[in-house]
């Protein structure tokens, strides 16, 4: 499993509005996995939740996490990364979940009444399958 | 997060050879997230791995398992599973895996020299985003 910068061919993937699922471990060690939209950003990965998930709480307790994005019409080739939340932060004005939903959708998000948070992740490890197998 | 039985609406869902991604736990309590290919069978969801995969150790220490299946082209509509593995046994012939290679490719498993156990997990929950919001 690599560890380091990422290659090229990964950044190229991950910065693509592909389909993601991440998984977050609760309080007694069970994990919990849901899909998941993302954004590369520099070297962190960005995820913005509802301030009310129970899966806030999860990564307030165990920092790390687990990411796969997904090719879509070739979901063998994908890219898993381990990595752990280094800081969650108020989406203020919804600047960071407007940002990603553009991304994914073209248009900001279209629910406005809800506080949500930004949580930041340093990537420590990943590994690429399929068409990624032999990047970095 | 309900519990109990299915309901027919997720269980239609969840026997198409749809993507998903499942998560295990490493022994320091790092998440891993992979793609995989998995079949419902009944009650329980059947897993088969390659018998070298460092993911097999992870669930031999840790048998609590998260997968997330999405649909393809709606990918914000997607099922999570929480559960358990119940048991991890040699796939004599490779037998699973062909059963699970034909479901999702029409075909069966090509690599014929390696060794596979197929992983049987219980579901202990689950809840439907999307168009499974409201299922069950």
């Amino acid at each position: 499993m690599p560890h380091g910068q990422l290659p090229t061919e990964i950044r190229e993937f991950l910065a693509l509005p592909n389909p993601a699922v991440m998984a977050t471990v609760r309080k007694d060690g069970q994990p919990v996995t849901v899909a998941t939209w993302y954004l590369l950003d520099g070297e962190e990965l960005l995820l913005n939740l509802d301030a009310g998930r129970a899966r806030l709480a999860h990564l307030r307790s165990e920092p790390r996490i687990s990411l796969t994005a997904l090719v879509g019409d070739d979901w063998y080739s994908h890219v898993s990364m381990q990595g752990r939340v280094t800081r969650i932060v108020d989406d203020e004005g919804l600047a960071d979940i407007d940002r990603i939903s553009t991304h994914y959708t073209g248009h900001p998000y279209r629910v406005r009444d809800r506080p949500r948070v930004s949580v930041w992740c340093a990537i420590d490890s990943w590994h690429g399958w399929g068409s990624f197998k032999s990047a970095g």
